[in-house]
Order: C-alpha cells, then sequence, then structure tokens
C-alpha cells in the first residue's frame, strides 16, 4: 500500500493509520514526548501498535518498555500523567512526537521536568535542572 | 565502569564521556534535534561515538546516517546546518538531544521547518505546516 500523503487531503479516516508508522523490525517506534507548556522535551520513549492505538483511544500518553515487555502507562505509578494534545509523524514515518500536558510538572523519574538533564560541557556530562519531587515521594522509583 | 553521576560534582573532565553513552548494539543512540529559536522538535536522527565526537568538536550537527552507513552532517548538501547549542543526554544514557540553532530555518528535506509535520486527526495523518523552501531549490533532496 502506498505510503505517501497524497489521501491526506481528503477528510476520510484512513483505515491503515497505524500502518503508516513504518515500525521497525521489532515492531516500535521511538516516541520523543514535549511538554505544551514548557516547550522542553520530556522523555524518548519507545511505543508498537498497541501502545499508539491505546495512547490515541485514551488520551494518556501509553508506551512499550522494552526492558519490561508490556505497556507502560506514563504516570500509572507516579501519578504524572502525560494528557496528550497531538500525536506527530515524521516525514518518514518512522518517529512520533506527542506533544504532551505533563501533569505534576515532572516526566523523570528523579523528580525532574525533563530526562535530559545532562549536558556535555568541556568533556564532562554536567547534571543540572531543579528535582522537582523527590523520587521517594514518587509512587515508584522506576515506572 | 560506574555510569553513577557522582563525578558531575567536579570539574574534572571524564575521559570515558563519550563511553558513558549507553549505545546500543549497533552502537547507536537516537538524537532528539530541537531548534533553540523556535522550540520546534525539528528530527529524530542516530548517531555513533564517531558523529558524537563530530558534532562536539565542530559544533555543527553531525549524525550516522543507517541507510548510507556515513557519517552525515546535516545540511551538507542543503546548506541547512545546525549549530549546536548544547548537547544533552537522557537519564538512562540511550538518548541525545541537540539543541541548535537551524540555519535557514529547515530542518526537513521536504522544505519544511520541522519532519513532525504529519499529525494525527481522527482515524487520519493529516499534513500541516507550511513548505518554506521547495526542495527543488535545497542541493539534495534528501541529504
Amino acid at each position: 500500500m502506498s505510503k505517501d500523503n497524497t489521501e491526506n487531503t481528503n477528510s476520510q479516516p484512513q483505515p491503515d493509520w497505524l500502518e503508516r508508522v513504518a515500525w521497525n523490525e521489532q515492531g516500535l517506534v521511538p516516541a520523543i514526548t514535549q511538554s505544551v507548556d514548557t516547550q522542553r522535551v520530556l522523555t524518548l520513549a519507545w511505543m508498537n501498535r498497541e501502545s499508539l492505538a491505546a495512547t490515541i483511544e485514551s488520551g494518556l500518553a501509553t508506551y512499550w518498555s522494552r526492558s519490561r515487555g508490556k505497556l507502560w502507562r506514563k504516570g500509572e505509578s507516579s501519578g504524572n500523567l502525560q494528557r496528550v494534545a497531538e500525536v506527530c509523524l515524521d516525514c518518514d514515518n518512522d518517529a512520533l512526537l506527542l506533544r504532551v500536558e505533563q501533569v505534576g510538572g515532572v516526566a523523570c523519574h528523579t523528580g525532574r521536568e525533563s530526562c535530559f538533564f545532562q549536558v556535555y560541557d568541556n568533556g564532562r556530562w554536567v547534571t543540572r535542572d531543579p528535582v522537582i519531587v523527590d523520587p521517594k515521594d514518587m509512587y515508584g522509583l522506576h515506572e
């Protein structure tokens, strides 16, 4: 089936919208998540068909945990859910961008807003960004 | 060697900074690129050790092209270079975030600012975002 976007010019649903995504050999694609409030890039996680469908249906970011081999609704243990404002697909169809409202303002299990808190500086990775919530006070250190 | 961040509290270079990154079995990690000017997420590409080192050394985003099996300085054919403001590593050390100044304001080979121009809407992927530069006018349609 064609992967081009010519059908986007009409308003009919695309029955194959889930198969438009160029899932890799493991059936996964990387999913970037960005805050619509602060514009910070929060996380890089992975999705399979089931997690993308669950995300669309529920409106809550739901990833595939490669380490645990199961669906993982972000915030299911910490309460820090991600309410999805929009889901974007890139030009190669092999990466997703979720723009979300981050409940609690904390996406990282370390209690920081973003997981990207180590910054390269002259041969070092320097930790920055305040810890907003003590990880001990979140439900589950590692979701 | 320990992967923890306790050494970040002093200011010595980390001789193993490149090995702090949790390269996957192919020696790669995903690299998200975000505009420091507009905060748009521009691209998701891949890096290996050589491309990260080249990025740090040159100050210009340099990826690993999985399809062509070689280093790829973003914009080398189109002129749309990415000047790197900072390189961030996530909490698991397995994803990078480059914050860049996007020369020409166009990151996508389609002539749009961002590669993430397809948005899910009620069972469809809808194309949005203006084409800023005609791809025919860029050097090389696919970098």
